[in-house]
Order: structure tokens, then C-alpha cells, then sequence
């Protein structure tokens, strides 16, 4: 008898059919004689829903305040799947993130699980009972509730599914699995029947929202297969996990694309020690993320600096880099909202060469400007207009031939 | 600088609007110099939605995650009224039950308060912050989320003031106090300036549902004295406390009624010793609450034995006691659902003769034919037909000179 963790997304317990299903696919999951725990997001738009609350009560809400408020649409979609389950028949026990043993750090909004005490949930499986887990949420050692923030139910369900040495964690969401480029943009995309976590951190970070990066770093770093799977459709998914198979495959797996990309553009600065640290330090204390950075090599001591940042944090960025431009003699400080960033990813490509030149050579032909180019071991991702996204998704598909059975 | 228990109804924290309406008035009697714990309830319709909400996905929800469920409305409400209090300039801290230290058995729904360890509260107090409590909930020894039940959040009032050794309890709601009779049914019915725990727990068993008779017993238990006044008025309400002012003062304190009442009558029972027991038992475990109960003086070893139940639990009532009627060879069980009560409460009255008879003649005089009668050592009361009981509470008022200042 093995144990699976599986873990339902706010759409798949969206209402009370909804619910209601989800129990069913739990049962039957149940009944092939696995003992199952399950984490569960909140309902629909609850978080939002709280979130709009607090905010009419406060302009700036507390976070302990806001984790202790938000915590409680996880622990409400978690004792209706407990209740729908039972009044089917089948044995099961709703346990918060405290009762389950999720211990976290004290940081409120964005708190990391430090630890994982499983033994009421192995209690409870040893009772027999399926375990219904809050995602989202753990408890610090002072007795305080704290959310997970971003990936949060995801990183929940990978680190119990760590904790309790589960044999696979299996994510229902609305879409069927990972493809090898969003079938909205390509119609002839494939879905992928297993892919390596190298590969899934790269497109989660890198595009697709399927799973979050945090959790795939987690799953990667204790070695728990997920399965990614559509909670409505009865298509066998996705399986992350570290051993791709080893027949002969496709080098390149999976074409990702982001729209949300802003750059910013400090001209004309003096090249001195510490005038990256001199904008970058700022940033990060405004708490935003800066994904690309380029500076170009220094001409007569004068260099020009560019990075991304999210379209969403443009304006607060501008606002942060601007007047440090000038303290720091740069000529001016431009930004452009409307990019986007498209990446070829695949660990095969680490140790062959020419899959750069195949991606530039590919965009170029289809009159695409590349603006920025950032690579890591198993990925490439150049930064183009927003507008030629589309395009260059489509085309970089039929380039690295992902149409065909890999 | 002493310490104040205040408790919030649904009502009083029903949107935003009303939320900051009560962050506004802690923190005006905070800066009056007290510290504050403050209970809330959950929002407006919040528990009737949630248990709708359960009843979707389950006939019949189990308790105790249906406790897991309930709790989370008074979580919501407390962590918005210590994000309001904080966006005033105040510090504030929301705790739940757990976190207050309300330790409870577990008989889930209606768990019984065993103790309570304030030590994070007094932590937070000391730290100069108003500590804002989750009502209705508290948890177990296996850290499992329980209920209070009925009265709940005026029973978790309670019992925090007593455990913090609170110079008081002021419970805000939706009336401006106690009154010497519903004001609806008498015009000219007086609020009273205080009333002792004893009268309060009759006016509250027999018809006011201001404060429940759970919240006032162990007030009276721990000495706490309950003020019950309006949140949305400046009305100085009513003080529920151990002294009631030694002044000359009118003996009858309150007219009391309650229009929910329904009367069963076993006729024609062979008297024999065991019969009652046979009766009430199997009531008593069906979760029927008995209360009134007259058995008639014994002719030719044959009697009657009447006793009142709710309405609502009328019909449960008759099917469990017309078989036993049968088996034990009574003649017939009859039931009557259109019946009230009043009571005339006042601890004056306990060493003075004279009052049932002045309350017999007043109903007498009305024509109002009196079905049963039941009186305490501080209370009579009359069940008499539903539809004289306004006639009954408006003659009584007057003849007992309760419009007077007393």
C-alpha cells in the first residue's frame, strides 16, 4: 500500500458540485488501495474575496492579521471535501496546516515550512481515514498562522508529500499538463508524458503557471514525483520526476512565453565599482523581482544598464530607479511595457551546441528583434516586442520539430 | 487601569461599515484608559451560510468538521476588526480561540469551556495592545477546533472577563438593554438601570434573548459583571451584577414572555412508580428539551401527566412519546402547539406572599384562562393561550407598576 498526496486547485472546489466531484475522484482514487492525503485550495475567489474585505476595513492591513484572515478560506474548502467524503461513505478528517504539523519561519504573506511534524496525519491514515490538509497555511512557534504566500498550496502538498516519503504527489488543476508551448498560441502543441524537474523550473519560471517553481524546486530537491493533471478530464497528465526516459528524444521539450515583461533602461552611466548595487539594492527593498540584467560593455567609461521587471511593477520600479539614475550621472532612464520573453528549454541541450544559433537564426527570419538575451544550462529566452510573441512561439514549435512524438 | 471584557454581536460587525463603527468605539474606551479584550461574533448571516453551505455537500456533516467549518466566521470577523483598529493608529492583535488558551472537552457543537490559560493575552495587553478575540470557539487537548454551541460568544465573553479577572463584560447588541417587559408588546416598558444575575437568568430562560442563560450563569459563578447596551446608541444600557441597589426599589423587576411553547398531555396513565421515568427518559436522549411538567393529583390511581416542549420540537416529541402512551395503557396523548408563556421574575419576591395571587386575579380579571403554572423561588410564570400572551404581559406591566421608577 502506497501513499499518494494529490492536491485541488480553488477552481476544482469551486462550489458545491464541484466539491462534490472531487470527493468522488478522491474515493476512487482511495479504493485502488492507496492511502491518500489531500491538499486543497481555497474556493473560487475566496482569497480575492477576503482580500477586497480587508481592504475596506484597512488601506494597509497587517500581515499577521491579513494570514490569520486569508487562512480561513483554506480551512473552509478543506472541511467540505472532509464532509462531502464522508456523506459518501468513505472515512475522513479535515486538518488546518497547524494540525497537520506544517511548522513555518515568521514571515507573515511569504513564510517558509521550516518543518513537518506528520504524525496526527499518520495517525489518521493508520485510522484508515483519508487526510484533507489547508493548503497555503503553517503555524510558527509562537502559535501564529502564516500563509505560504505565492505557490503555497502547491509547496504544501510537495512538502507533505516529502514528509510522509508519498510515493507520487498529483496536482488536479484546470489544464491537462504540460505541453510543449501553450496550445492557445500553438494549436498543434503536444502534451508531454513526463518531463525532468530542471526542465518544469525553467518553464514554471519561464511562462507556464501550471506549477510553481517553488514547488518544483521542493519536488526536485526531495525527489517526489508530481503528476499534473486536469481534475475534469480523464487524460493521464504530466509526470515530473528526475528520470526522464532515456530513449532517444528530443533534445528541446517545451517552447515557454511570458507577456508580462517590462525593461528599463538606464543610459549613459559612468562604469564605476558598486553603480550595479547602487540600483539593484533599492529594487529589492521595494520588494520587487528584477528577472533580466545586461550591461554592455563599457565604452569610454560610459555603459548602459537594462533589466526586466514584471509589467505590473513597472511604474513603482521607475519610480525607485529614476531618481538614482540622476544622483548616479546617467544620461536618462527609458522603460518599454510591452515586451514579452520566449525560452526553449530542455536538458538535452546542455552538452550540444548550436541551439542558440538555430533560435536567433529562427526569430531573424521571421523579422523578429531580439532586445535581450538571457540563457541559463538548459534554456535560452530572448526578450522581443510583445506583439511577435505569438509568432515566435510558433515558430521556434516547428523549428525544434515538437510536433513530432519525441 | 482595569481591564474590560467587551463582545461584539453579528449584527454589530455585519460589512465594513460596521466594522469600523466598532474598531471606533474600542478605541474610544481604550483611550479612557482600560485595557480591552473584545470578543466578536461572526459576520451578519456568516454561520447560517456556512452550515448552508455544509448541507450542500453533506445530509448530514459531521460535527466536528462541521466545528472546523463555523470556526472560521469568527475568525474572519476578528481578524477585520483588529485590521480596522490598526488602520485607526491603535495597536490590536486578533486571537482565535486556540490562541486565547480556551481549552474545551470535546463534545463538538456544544463543547464546555475546562480552562483557560490567558497568558497570551496578557502578553498582548501588556504589549499595550487591544487583544480581539474569536468568540463561539475554543479547542481541544488533541488540537482539534471545537464549538461553544448556544451562547456561545457571550459564554467566551464571560468566561475570558473571569479568567482575566475583568472589572467587567459589556456585551454590545442590537437592544439598548433590559427591559421591565418587551417593548413591543408594552409601550410604556421602563429599561432597567441593573439587575441581578438571578433575575437575569430567569428573564433570559423565559423569554429575553438578550444574553444567554449559559453567559449569565457563569458570570454569576465568577462574579463578572455583564453590561448590556446598544452599539449603535449612546443609551448607558443595563448592569447584570451581584448587588442590585439597596434603595427601596419594586420587587417585580420584569415581565417575561416567550410565544415558542407547546403542550403535551399524556391522559388517563395508570400511577405507578417508574411512569414518568418512561416518559422523559426516552425524550431526554431523543436531544428534547422538557421543560415545564405537571403531573395532576392521582384519583382512583389514574392521572395525567402534561409538560411543555419548543414548537419546533413538537412534532419529534409526539412520535416519541404516543408508542410509550400506548405501552404503558394511557388513554390518549393529546398536544397543543398554539400556547405562550409569561412570568412575572423579581428576586423580591422570594420572602413576600402575595404575587402569584396578585398575578393569578390580574389574569383572571383579563379572562385569560391559565393552562399550567411553574414558578422558581424569584418566578411565576403561567402558560397560558398564545394569542392572549400580549394582553397578559400589558396587564401584568401595569398591575405590578413596572412603568414606574423603581
Amino acid at each position: 500500500m502506497a501513499l499518494i498526496v494529490q492536491k485541488y486547485g480553488g477552481t476544482s472546489v469551486a462550489d458545491a458540485e464541484a466539491i462534490k466531484n472531487v470527493a468522488r475522484r478522491i474515493i476512487a482514487r482511495r479504493n485502488k488501495g492507496d492511502q491518500m492525503v489531500v491538499v486543497v485550495s481555497a474556493m473560487g475567489d475566496t482569497t480575492d474575496d477576503l482580500i477586497k474585505l480587508a481592504h475596506q476595513v484597512s488601506e494597509k492591513p497587517g500581515e499577521r492579521e491579513l494570514d490569520a484572515l486569508l487562512s480561513t478560506g483554506e480551512l473552509v474548502a478543506s472541511t467540505l471535501v472532509a464532509m462531502a467524503i464522508r456523506s459518501l461513505g468513505s472515512e475522513a478528517i479535515s486538518l488546518s496546516g497547524a494540525q497537520a504539523g506544517i511548522r513555518t519561519d515568521a514571515n507573515h504573506s511569504r513564510a517558509r515550512i521550516l518543518e513537518i511534524d506528520p504524525s496526527r496525519m499518520r495517525r489518521e491514515l493508520e485510522e484508515g481515514k483519508i487526510v484533507i490538509v489547508a493548503g497555503f497555511q503553517g503555524i510558527t512557534d509562537g502559535l501564529d498562522i502564516t500563509t505560504l504566500g505565492r505557490g503555497g498550496s502547491d509547496t504544501t502538498a510537495v512538502a507533505l508529500a516529502a514528509s510522509l516519503k508519498a510515493k507520487a504527489c498529483e496536482k488536479y488543476t484546470d489544464v491537462e499538463g504540460i505541453y510543449t508551448a501553450d496550445p492557445r498560441l500553438v494549436p498543434e502543441a503536444r502534451q508531454l508524458r513526463d518531463i525532468s524537474y530542471e526542465e518544469m523550473l525553467e518553464i514554471a519560471a519561464y511562462g507556464s503557471k501550471v506549477v510553481h517553481p517553488r514547488a518544483v524546486e521542493l519536488a526536485g530537491e526531495f525527489d517526489v514525483p508530481i503528476l499534473v493533471a486536469s481534475s475534469f478530464a480523464g487524460n493521464p497528465g504530466t509526470l515530473i520526476h528526475r528520470e526522464v526516459s532515456m530513449e532517444v528524444r528530443n533534445r528541446v521539450r517545451s517552447i515557454a512565453h511570458d507577456l508580462d515583461v517590462a525593461k528599463i533602461m538606464v543610459v549613459g552611466v559612468p562604469d564605476r565599482p558598486g553603480i550595479a548595487a547602487s540600483i539593484f539594492e533599492p529594487l529589492a527593498k521595494a520588494g520587487i523581482s528584477v528577472d533580466t540584467i545586461v550591461q554592455n560593455a563599457s565604452i569610454n567609461k560610459i555603459t548602459d544598464l537594462t533589466f526586466t521587471v514584471a509589467r505590473s511593477e513597472l511604474d513603482k520600479a521607475m519610480k525607485v530607479v529614476e531618481p538614482i539614475a540622476k544622483s548616479i550621472g546617467a544620461r536618462e532612464c527609458v522603460s518599454d511595457a510591452k515586451l514579452g520573453k520566449v525560452s526553449v528549454i530542455g536538458t538535452g541541450m546542455q552538452n550540444s551546441p548550436g541551439y542558440a544559433a538555430r533560435m536567433f537564426s529562427t526569430l531573424s527570419e521571421r523579422g523578429i528583434n531580439i532586445q535581450l538575451i538571457t540563457t541559463s544550462e538548459i534554456r535560452i529566452t530572448c526578450i522581443i516586442e510583445e506583439s511577435q510573441v505569438g509568432n515566435a512561439v510558433r515558430a521556434l514549435h516547428q523549428t525544434f520539430q515538437l510536433d513530432a512524438e519525441s
